[in-house]
C-alpha cells in the first residue's frame, strides 16, 4: 500500500513525488504523458534560473530528477479511482491496480477545441493544437493561428520563424498575450494579425486547404492555409474524479483549499487542474501546488497514524 | 517612473522581475542580499529539474536569468517606502530614490539564531535552520534539533525518518508542539528528547562534530552530532512596511489575497514574507507567488491606464 498515489506526471505530479520522497513517503506516479503539457511547449523562458529551454528538455530533467529518488512512474492511463478501506484503489489500463492511503490529482488540462463542423475530421490533417509538435511540417507554407493568449502569440511567433505566412486570428482586440510575445510578433513581417474575427469552418480535400472567417459585422471571407493551429485555452482533465465527490468550479477545475486538499477526505489536487494560484497556470505554480499538497499529505498521514 | 519596484532579490523578487519583463513592464529590483535565504542553503535537492545544486549556484543562475532581461538590480538596503502621487517613492541607502507605480514586497524572512559563539562559523557546515532543505543530507547520521514548537517537532519527526539518531533539545518541558507531532516523536525510537536543556556552543574541525549542552542545574555535557537544526522560528522582514498600512498576521507575515495583493492599494507581496502558500515556505512557492503577483500587477496597470 502506497502513502500517496500521484495521478498525472506533469510538473505538479513530478514535484509532488520529489517532496514525497524527501518526506519519506512511499509514492507512485501514474500518468500516460510524462511532463504533461509543459513537454509540448516550444520555448520556455520563464523557468527561474534557466534562460531558455525547450519544454521537452525541461520535462526530461524533471522526470530524471523524480526518478533519482527511486519513485516508480507508471506511464499508463488511469481508468478509475475508488474508495476502499483505509484509502483508495487506482485502476490502471493494462496493468494491476495500486492501492494508496491518499491520492493527489494532478492530471492537468487538455487543449480546448473550436467546435467547427469540420474540425474533428481534419485533426492531424492540418488541424493542430500544438505548434511545437506539428509546426515543423509547415516549413515555407501558410498557416493560421487562432487565439489571443500567451499560447496563441507564442505559437504565431514560433510559426513565424518556420512558415512563409502566418495569420493570427483573434475574436477581440488587442491580444491578451504578454508584451514579450506581442513585441516578437510585431517584429516579424510574416505574421498578420486579423482582429475581431472568428473562424467559421475549415475546408479541404483530405487535408486543410482553407478556412472561412467572419468579422464582427458578419462579413465572411476565405483564407487559403495549409494548417490551422487552435490555441484557445484548455479544459481540466477532471472527468475521472466526479464519482469521488470532489467539488469543482463551473469550468470543472477542482476546488482546493490553501493546503491543496479537496472536499473529499484523503484526496488532494495540484497543478493546472485546480482553481489554485489565482488560476495563473504556469509551470512554477503547478510545481508549487505539488509541493504544498505533499507537505499537507505528510502532516495528514502523521496525524492519522497518531490517532 | 517604474511600473513595479520589487523590494527584495530572493526567488520571489527575481521571478517577479522575469515575469514583469515578459509582460513589458518597467521593473527595478532593490535588495541587499541577491538570492535571499535560498543563497545560504548548502545543497538544494528539491528545485524541480535539478537533482543537486548549491544555494549559491542556483541563486547565481536566477540572478543571471533576471539580468538577461535588462532589469536593473540595485544591491542596496531599502530605507523607506512612502506614498506619493500616482505611486510610491522608495528610499535607498547610499543612492537616489526610485519612484514606481506599484510596489512588490518580497523581503523574505530571517531565521532566528541561537547566538552561540561558533554558530555563524558553521552555517552551511552542519548548522542549519531548515530541516526540509538540508535534512536529506543527514541520512544515517546523528543530528540535534533545537526548539520545542511545531517547527522543531516537525523537523525532529522528519529527521527521525532519515537520520540514525535525533536529539531534540528543548529549554523547557513539555514541548509546545501540537500533540500529533509529540505522538509522532514518541513513536520513533530514534528520537531522544532532552528537556530543560540549552545549547551552549557547537564544535568541529571544518564541520560540526559536537555540541555542548547544559541543563537547568548548569550541568554540562557534550553530544557527538553531525548536524544541528536550529528551529526556534523565523521572523518576517516586514518592519519597513508598517507605515504603509499593510496588514499582517500576529507573527508579522503580510496578509495577501489570492492574487498577491495586500490591504494597501498599489502594494503586493510575495514569498516567505507573506501568509500565502499555506505558509509552506519553499523556493518554488516563493517563485510562484512572485509570478502570481506580477500577473496581477500587470492586469492592475492595464486597467488603470485604460481608465
Amino acid at each position: 500500500m502506497y502513502d500517496i498515489a500521484i495521478i498525472g506526471a506533469g510538473p505538479a505530479g513530478l514535484n509532488a513525488s520529489i517532496y514525497a520522497a524527501r518526506y519519506g513517503l512511499k509514492a507512485v506516479v501514474i500518468g500516460a504523458v510524462t511532463g504533461g503539457l509543459a513537454g509540448t511547449t516550444h520555448e520556455i523562458g520563464n523557468w527561474l534560473g534557466t534562460e531558455k529551454i525547450t519544454g521537452f528538455e525541461l520535462v526530461q530533467n524533471m522526470v530524471k530528477h523524480a526518478k533519482s529518488y527511486g519513485t516508480p512512474i507508471i506511464e499508463r492511463v488511469v481508468e478509475n479511482i475508488k474508495k476502499i478501506d483505509n484509502g483508495f484503489e487506482v485502476e490502471i489500463a493494462g496493468t494491476d491496480p495500486v492501492q494508496s492511503r491518499t491520492v493527489l490529482l494532478a492530471t492537468g488540462t487538455t487543449h480546448r477545441h473550436l467546435g467547427l463542423p469540420n474540425e474533428a475530421k481534419f485533426i492531424g490533417k492540418g488541424v493542430s493544437y500544438c505548434a511545437t509538435c506539428d509546426g515543423f511540417f509547415y516549413r515555407g507554407k501558410t498557416v493560421a493561428v487562432v487565439g489571443g493568449n500567451d499560447a496563441a502569440a507564442m505559437a504565431a511567433s514560433y510559426l513565424g520563424d518556420i512558415a512563409e505566412k502566418v495569420y493570427l486570428v483573434y475574436r477581440k482586440e488587442p491580444l491578451r498575450a504578454e508584451q514579450f510575445w506581442q513585441n516578437a510578433i510585431a517584429k516579424n513581417p510574416k505574421i498578420e494579425i486579423i482582429y475581431n474575427t472568428v473562424v467559421k469552418d475549415v475546408f479541404g480535400e483530405g487535408k486543410v486547404a482553407s478556412i472561412k472567417v467572419a468579422d464582427v459585422a458578419g462579413q465572411e471571407k476565405d483564407l487559403a492555409v495549409d494548417g490551422i493551429f487552435i490555441e484557445i485555452g484548455s479544459e481540466p482533465n477532471s472527468d475521472l474524479f466526479r464519482d469521488l465527490g470532489v467539488e469543482s468550479d463551473e469550468q470543472g477545475f477542482i476546488k482546493i483549499k490553501n493546503d491543496g486538499s479537496t472536499t473529499t477526505e484523503g484526496i488532494w489536487a495540484a497543478g493546472d487542474l485546480t482553481d489554485g494560484s489565482n488560476k495563473f497556470r504556469q509551470i512554477v505554480t503547478a510545481a508549487a501546488e505539488g509541493a504544498i499538497a505533499t507537505a499537507s499529505i505528510s502532516k495528514y498521514l502523521k496525524q492519522k497514524l497518531a490517532v
